[in-house]
């Protein structure tokens, strides 16, 4: 089957607010099989909104609706859906009554406003809603000669997907075809998107039952893997040949075929190597340690880090000779290692990582260019060194680079 | 005017990828005073984007389709435009001869396929895209009695919002009517959403003529003021009028009028007051360090940071007497206090910043629970310090409110 989503509300089409709910519901629903074939925004607009319900009953099996069944005059979901299904609108006194009592129970007088969330559909069940006032609506039949399914859900995230969750799913469940499908994840750490492509296109090419969507992003290349067969079995062997193919094509480049980011990754192989870490950051200014410390229960590797921008810093946290700064430069092989070094030292760490680069966009020489990083990673037997030039200009990229370079390497080195 | 924003791929529609060049689109044709009334997401299926086409066509005066452009055959959107349109499609030789010349340059023969980029709907006006290989095109006339502009263009953002600037805008100025409109951004730092706006809707409400949007999130609220007046003037007083009597409301909560972010903020008083500033973070781990250097120039008065997640790093980095950590715990006014004076003292800094809490989900205690954070400040003549107790649950909210904690105390201390 397929699906149209709906996002209602006025605020959705400034720059400032995009809707994100309709990835949530494309989850859920393609874990049943069921294929989003359309995304629409409008307005707070009795016309539009009218004119839109009408083209998606047209075009579309499953139509979900999102937002505009509050309280306030703005909120002209249900009238528009009615108006387009060709069917009255009736005040459920069952719903009146509970709103009363929800007002009278905070001891408030209810707005006369307020009994419109009780309006309901002809023909429509009711889906309470216990993490907010207004109720969902759920609509099934024949509409021009057509099986439809119209779902009317409230706007907020937290209210909308418990709905969607508690019942939308059931009642789906009992219509959705039941559908036989495998997905897998493939993270890959820096490699640029159209370099991954071109290796990748190849192979997930000749697997023509198996959709593949490529991801980029700060230094990582994703694979979405995702395969609909006769069985479960069937499935999930068709997405598991195609990951191992590209395992083999891109070795350990690939970080996680689970879903983990590369700095939960990177604390699994701390923990289970018994291992600690701390860094020395100049130009990521504690990304890197962020980064390391956004996983929960990272305490148990993570012992510390310095932000060491000024070159009194590097000395003073991690024991960086100031004649080496003054020799080589802030930005150099040398300092990155000192860095790595000094504050390995310092915390005991198992592993000691040192940052120092140039991110911009100002403060590059011809010599030492915006997007010059340098990344040290010291442990037994050996400091090791990296070099990167990143694309100048962008500032928060280059960090972003930066920091991935160090997790990455971090992970090698434990493998 | 009005617009409808097309954007065209298989890829927005799975759970993982969103148009985002909407947003900017969005906010330019704000500017000019043409109000988005739709958005859409369709796949690359020729029938499907035909429809949403003659839907378009049929509700909107200005329709920019985006992506589709390229040279696989999957690349759909020419064809289809011509279709809804019911004219015929031409093959530009001069555009051809270019795309031979770009792939000779590199010395790759082009594939046959590529010389569909050359395809010019009959009407259209070709614009170059010097970011990359497909052409836009600018369509303008009567359809079905109405007048209609018609823009395609490419979908990756760079070269999207290259062609929208050089080649789009000065098109649309010759028949947008020159609009009078001001806008303003309010930010005010630590409110929540309902707190903020059951104390603002009553001022913004009485201004029928600005268009008032609240946004919020991450210890952050904004209200983005905008009017459309006769004069750029009038439309000018009355968002000033408006935002006026939104900061007598707010009074030094508000803490940007010019779209600034709250470290940029801080990087401007620090700066003006000539001060430095070193950050000892433990629960944050590094992300107020990490958005205090986000600023290009930081450089300038961010000495250093000291992520001390263990207490012997809270000792080895600040001077925190292991005593008065095991008299009162790592998570205590005292040992915040100790931070942020010791990494003062440590780097010479003219303010320093101490944050100890409890992130989460695990380590929470009944006298300490998740949530529970301390922020101190250490400058002449004293150290404050501040207890919150944010919501528990949302590590990563967690740690953005409590790096927004410790930035709008610099601000207030600096003021």
């Amino acid at each position: 089957m397929n699906a149209e989503i709906i996002a209602i509300g006025s605020e959705l089409l400034t720059p400032f607010k995009q809707d994100t709910n309709s990835l949530f519901l494309t989850s859920r629903l393609n874990d049943m099989g069921v294929e989003v074939k359309f995304k629409s925004v409008v307005g707070d607009d009795r016309q539009n909104l009218t004119g839109v319900a009408r083209t998606a009953l047209s075009r579309a099996e499953i139509i979900i609706f999102m937002g505009g069944l509050g309280p306030t005059e703005d909120d002209v979901t249900r009238e528009c859906v009615a108006e387009a299904l060709g069917v009255p609108i009736r005040r459920d006194s069952d719903i009146v009554a509970e709103l009363y009592a929800r007002f009278a129970q905070r001891r408030v007088k209810m707005p006369e406003n307020n009994a419109r969330q009780a309006d309901v559909i002809d023909g429509a069940e009711v889906m309470p809603n216990p993490k907010g006032s207004a109720p969902g609506q759920w609509i099934e039949g024949l509409h021009l000669g057509e099986h439809r399914v119209i779902i009317l859900l409230p706007g907020p995230p937290f209210e909308l997907e418990h709905m969607f969750d508690t019942e939308v799913l059931p009642r789906l469940r009992k219509i959705v075809p039941k559908a036989k499908i495998a997905t897998m994840v493939l993270k890959c750490a820096l490699l640029s998107e159209s370099m991954a492509d071109e290796r990748a296109a190849p192979i997930y090419g000749k697997y023509t039952d198996v959709e593949t969507t490529v991801l980029a992003g700060a230094g990582q290349v994703e694979f979405h893997l995702r395969a609909v067969a006769e069985t479960l079995e069937e499935a999930q062997e068709r997405v598991e040949q195609l990951a191992a193919e590209l395992e083999d094509e891109f070795q350990d480049a690939v970080f996680s075929t689970g879903g983990e980011s590369l700095e939960q990754i990177v604390g699994y192989y701390l923990q289970m190597r018994s291992a600690t870490i701390a860094v020395a950051e100049s130009c990521t200014g504690g990304l890197l340690a962020q980064r390391l410390t956004s996983i929960s229960g990272s305490s148990r590797y993570f012992l510390g880090g310095a932000v060491v921008y000024s070159n009194d810093m590097k000395t003073l946290f991690c024991d960086v000779p100031p004649l080496m700064i003054a020799e080589h430069g802030a930005v150099s092989k040398q300092v990155a290692m000192a860095l790595a070094e000094g504050i390995r030292k310092r915390c005991r760490a198992t592993i000691g990582v040192g940052i120092t680069g140039v991110a911009g966009p100002t403060g590059g020489t011809e010599e030492k260019p915006v997007g010059l990083v340098y990344v040290a990673l010291a442990s037994q037997p050996r400091t090791e060194v990296v070099e990167r030039k990143f694309p100048p200009g962008d500032r928060k990229r280059i960090r972003m680079w930066a920091a991935q370079q160090a997790l990455d390497m971090i992970r090698k080195k434990l493998i």
